[in-house]
This record gives C-alpha cells, sequence and structure tokens, in this order.
C-alpha cells in the first residue's frame, strides 16, 4: 500500500507548528462537534462488571434499535440484516472481501475516498474508476461511461453518498440509474452512506436500501463516527437483504470476534438522540460550507462548486501541483504566524494527474477559523511561486 | 471460510437452554473474572467531550506505558515498536498481510487456534501444520520436523505461547530453538503472547521478544482480552524491532483510521493494575486446572495432559467422533437437568481426523460449576452409543 497523500504532509504539519505556527486543519474528516451527551452518559453508566465479548454481529438489542432508527428513514430493515462492524472502515473490508474474488473488478467514480483503494487492494481487487467533474459539481457520470468499462471481470460498482471528497448528493434519480445497472448486469452495489445525515438545502437524503427489486444486489455501509461525532468509538455496520452475503461476512466477522463492546453500548443510546441535534448540526454545517465556499469561489483563480451534503468541499486551484503547494502551505508559507492544511487531490483519484490542480477541503472547524483559514488561503495563493491560471479557469474570472 | 466446529454447534446449544437444561459452557475463552475496577473507572472517568479518532498506531501516551508494562516483563521496547491494534485478532490480520504475499507458506504447530487459519486464508497465506503430540502435552514437535517442509516458500512460523488451544507452556529452549530456526532460513517468526499473564506451577513466560540476534525477524502479537478479562475493549497490539514491517502494517492500520479510543483509555489504566491482581488470577485459575484436569484423568478412557499455561486444557475421549459426541452433549443428554458444551478438536487441526477424538475444555467458570460439568461428562461418557476405547488409552487404564 502505497502513502497516501495526506500522511506524506504530516510531517510537515508537525514541524510547521513546532516552529510556532497555527495550523487550520481542513484536511482531515474529524468534526469538531460535540457527540451527544446522551452518548457520552453511556459510557460513564456502562453496567457490567467484565467488558465481555459480544456477538460477532453485534448486541441484538443494538441491532433492534439501529433498525428502528433506519425505520425512521424510510428504510425496512428486519435486524437479522444488520451486521455491527468495528468502523465504517472494517464494513468496507469485509463487504469487499465476501462480493469479491481475487482479480474481481469494482467501478468507483472518481474522486473517491482513498481507502477503497486500499482495501481493494488489500483484498485482490482491481479499483476501476469512472471519472466525474468538477464543472457538474462531480454528479454521477452517464450510465454509457460505466458501460463502456465493464467487463466479464466487473462484479460491483461503489459510492460514496453523500460523497467523500466532494460533498456531491447522489439525487434518487441517480441511485435508480445505477440501481437499474447492476440489474442489468448482475452485480453488486455498495453504497456507503456514513454521512447520511450531511444533506443541506432541504434536499432528502435517498437511500439506496430504499431501490425496489434490487434486494440481492445491494450493500449498505454505515458507521456511527459521522452521525454522531463519534469517530473513536468505531461502530459502523454492513446491512444487506441479500443472505447468503450476510452469512458470508459474519464468518469474517466471527474471525475477529466481536466489535468493541462499550462502542455499541453508546451508539445504542445514540438511536435515542432527538431530532434537534441533527437539525442543530445541519444548520452549523450549512453555516460552514456556505462560508467556506463563498470564500474560496471569491479568490482568483479558485473554482468550488456548492456542495449538498457531507462536510468537505472540493476545489480548483490555480497551482501547478496541489501535493507541492499543500506541503509549502506548511513548510514555506505564513501568513500572521498562521497557515492551513488540506488534502491535495491527487489521492483521491486512481491516476493522480487529475487531481493535480485540486483539494478537498473539510469544514470541520467553527466559522471564525474558516474564515481565517480562508484570508490564509487567499494570501498563500498571491505569492505561491508555482501559481499558475488555467484557461477553463481564466475564462470564469 | 467454512464455518468452526464450535460454532456450528452454537443453535443446539440456544435449543438445549430453550428446552431448560442448563448449558456449562466449557467451550469459549470468555473468562469469567472481573475487569480490573481500575479499568472501569477509566471507562466511567473518559474525560473528552468528542469521541475522536486517535493515532492510527494509538495513543502516544498508551504507548509509552505499554512499553513500561513490557519493561516490567524482560522485554525493552522503544514506544514506537508498538503499534495498537483493535484486538489481537487484528494484530494477527495485519500481521501476516504485512508480512506475507499470496501464495507464501507459513509453518504452525497443531492443534492451532482456529482463526489462524481464517486470517490466512484471508491473507491468501498457506498454512502448513506440524502436528504436535498429546503424549507429550503438546510440546514443541523437533526441529527436524519444521526443517522438513519448509520450501522457498516458506516465509514465516507462528505459535501461540501460552497455547491456546492446548494451555502448552513453550519453555525458554524451545523458543531459543525457533529463533535458530527462522534465522537460519530467513523467516519471521511470529508468536502470540496473549496469554502472558497465565502461567502456573511458578513456570517463568519467556518472550520471543527476549531473543537476541533475531531482532529483524521477531513480531508479538498481544492483547488485554485475556490479560485483564476486557475481551470487549478490542485493544491488542503488534510488537516489532523491525522498522520495515513497522511502516508497513501502519499504513494497513491507516486504512481503518484508529483502534477504539475508549478502550485505549480503559487499557492505558490498566498498567498500573497492582501485581496483586495477576496473583490472585493466578490462584484461582491453577485451582479450576487442577480440578478439571484431576477429574478428566479419573473418567475411564480420558486423558489429558497437565498445561502450565492459559486456561485452556487438552483431552482425548473415548468417542468415535468429537463432532458428533458435542453435538449429542447438547441434543440427546441431559443429567439432572444439565449439560455440557466443549469445543470439539477437529477445528485445530489442519486435518480434520486428527481431532477426531480430542476436544479443547476452558476452565472459564467457578470451580463449583466445574465440578458440575465433568460431573455431566462422565455421566454422558458411560451412556454415550457411539463411546470407544483407543487402544492407547486402554493401556494408560
Amino acid at each position: 500500500m502505497p502513502a497516501s497523500p495526506i500522511r506524506k504532509l504530516v510531517p510537515y504539519a508537525e514541524k510547521a507548528k513546532k516552529e510556532g505556527k497555527k495550523v487550520y486543519h481542513l484536511n482531515i474528516g474529524q468534526p469538531d462537534i460535540e457527540t451527544p451527551e446522551l452518548m457520552l452518559q453511556a459510557v460513564k453508566n456502562f453496567p457490567y462488571k467484565i467488558i465481555e465479548y459480544t456477538h460477532s454481529a453485534g448486541i441484538e438489542s443494538y441491532r433492534k434499535k439501529l433498525a428502528e432508527y433506519y425505520k425512521k428513514n424510510q428504510i425496512e430493515l428486519d435486524y437479522t440484516q444488520i451486521m455491527v462492524t468495528t468502523g465504517g472502515s472494517e464494513a468496507i473490508e469485509i463487504a469487499m472481501m465476501t462480493c469479491f474474488n481475487e482479480g474481481d473488478e469494482i467501478i468507483i467514480p472518481e474522486p473517491f475516498y482513498a481507502n477503497y483503494n486500499g482495501f481493494g487492494v488489500a483484498a485482490g481487487i482491481v479499483v476501476k474508476p469512472v471519472t466525474s467533474d468538477i464543472k457538474t459539481g462531480f454528479a454521477l457520470p452517464p450510465i454509457s461511461k460505466f458501460e463502456e468499462i465493464i467487463t466479464p471481470k466487473t462484479k460491483g460498482i461503489m459510492i460514496c453518498n453523500p460523497n467523500n471528497p466532494t460533498g456531491y448528493l447522489y439525487s434518487k434519480e441517480e441511485i435508480e440509474q445505477l440501481g437499474a445497472l447492476v440489474k442489468k448486469h448482475n452485480l453488486f452495489l455498495l453504497v456507503d452512506e456514513v454521512y447520511r445525515e450531511f444533506c443541506y438545502d432541504g434536499k432528502e437524503h435517498f437511500s439506496v436500501m430504499r431501490l425496489k427489486g434490487v434486494e440481492e444486489n445491494v450493500i449498505m455501509l454505515d458507521s456511527v463516527s459521522k452521525r454522531y461525532s463519534a469517530c473513536g468509538l468505531r461502530i459502523g455496520a454492513l446491512i444487506t437483504r441479500n443472505q447468503e452475503v450476510l452469512d458470508t461476512a459474519l464468518k469474517f466477522a466471527q474471525a475477529r470476534l466481536s466489535p468493541p463492546t462499550i462502542g455499541q453500548v453508546a451508539s445504542e443510546a445514540a438511536v435515542n438522540v432527538p431530532k434537534e441535534y441533527f437539525d442543530k448540526v445541519e444548520a452549523e454545517y450549512t453555516n460552514r460550507r456556505n462560508t467556506v465556499v463563498g470564500l474560496l469561489n471569491k479568490i482568483e483563480g479558485v473554482f468550488c462548486p456548492m456542495p449538498s451534503g457531507a462536510f468537505y468541499c472540493f476545489a480548483s486551484l490555480p497551482v501547478d501541483d496541489a501535493d507541492k503547494f499543500c506541503q509549502w502551505l506548511l513548510e514555506e508559507f505564513e501568513h500572521e504566524k498562521q497557515t492551513v492544511m488540506l488534502a491535495p487531490a491527487s489521492g483521491f483519484y486512481s491516476n493522480s494527474i487529475l487531481g493535480k490542480q485540486e483539494v478537498r477541503i473539510a469544514y470541520v472547524l467553527n466559522e471564525g477559523d474558516l474564515k481565517k483559514a480562508m484570508v490564509c488561503l487567499d494570501k498563500a495563493l498571491q505569492v505561491y511561486p508555482g501559481r499558475v491560471v488555467k484557461k477553463e479557469k481564466a475564462a470564469k474570472a
């Protein structure tokens, strides 16, 4: 596995901090929102004297509560169709090992979450990208683009909705198009919905589990990490109505014995988190998004489509090489003893050249810090020695 | 992955309970000893408002405390040589993916922990067994037996010390023999030491990390699950002085982001658990072991060597097929409305026929229950329709 372009920057960020610079971390998906008090209380009230293994598929009462949560989200499930995992990461890993064999191909629209490729490599799967376009805000590429690269080895399609890294929220129609495609070619459709609760502008999330007629094809991957700002609990879920997939996935789950017990207890409590919590979080992120995307598009040569979900936006910058630029921000630049850490886009594309002038920005800081970070970015782009203006961006300006 | 013979019995155990039978569970490694109060308090006092990811290799302060724990056990380590994992299971999984490529061979003395094979299969590794013998108490087979099956594809040797499933404690001399062997053939030596604290009769555990001259070859796998009766925390560790292995292992760790945060906080507190805790646990298990092994050897046709470590013993029974017998115990048998659940040994051997007359017994219940369970087993063997007497056992009797 190659080190990701984001990870490579970590030593530079540490050095910058040692030199006394304040670094605004817009590079990671660790939200600063507080974990709901209900969950922290459940941890404090952990009632047992022995911290035991749970069932490999998770605590039954938690799975039943999860089914209630999904029901509130128009997803009808039996609790036995929910397998609790150690974070969304393990849900992805187990789904890939369960659905695919060595050498199978999976199609993923790019830019995509870098670890999809990591888990794919570990499972011996070939990830084939379909490139989505910043000009359309990273909407689903035309289905014909998928069909062009489907081969007899193609066994699945995977998306993240709302999307990490682009923040794009796939529409009901796009999900239905994918449903028809996997039905036609008899493929698995894996959908990572960990950002379900982060949809803006009144837009509704359409879960893949609501598709009819593709029950055997669909696998949903989920996590409490982002939903409740509880990344450290390491509690996710693999969800499907395909019994064969559930049976095989359980065998992988049994090999690692059990998901974390205390995390499950806290996550069970989380199902009672009131709607007001999500309303407040949504209002906060909407504000941040508007601030960041607004400020980005005011910077000369920068273009950032307005995302409708998650807490990321994806911008093109007037730079020669975003990897170099992001490193330079940490190593060479400062504005009033401050700088900003961004995620260069190269790691989100199969062909890193495609992301050469793009970055992902996670708006996981408070509005004041976000504004200061955007000032830094603006100042930095004015003096960056590798500044270039792309023709299309120039046209926009 | 095939379902393990133990897992196959679970529905029969559930049925037996529904029918009102009391089932003594000697089939699993879930200890009944209470988790140290210090750890439960650390959970209750979790000090943060956000349950965040930690560093992928674990919280730095925890890794430093762990280095102190190892130092008390005569193992000198820098904290950077410790990578925290999600349970011992993940330590095994990441070690296998890091050290071996598809098609590589690893030699493991059998009977072995069934999930070693599971993780091996998932990593595309070929597990080659060297059979150890109940007559020697499952001591290390002669080194010549390893050498006979070493091929150019052999890349590692793995043991569990003290051993699950046999309870055998490898001696310093045996560990040194393995050290010399891996040095000679340039192999990795993976040692699972999760039962380190469970050694009896005053015998000392000799950690593989104490071997000199094989620093690049040795990887130690560890977990707090058994040590502190805290299986549900899912906190383990991968430990090595081989920097290349650490670097690659970290990339796998980064893909899954972080081990559970609260589990790490509790495990950091555990390093302060006083020696008295282990003394008490050791006394308790010594007692249980003596009770179970003593009673087993009094049953006609049963042979059980006295183990020196872990909390398992491995017995041969006068039955036609231990898988059938264990199922029959749950399905057909009862003594005063009670029965016993054992782990048939077939799942611990590469060639299941080798375990046909053997079972693993985990002495994880209190002494009173263990005695009642042994009465059940004695009565059951008297009436089991498939009873047979092996010649060697007859000779013993």
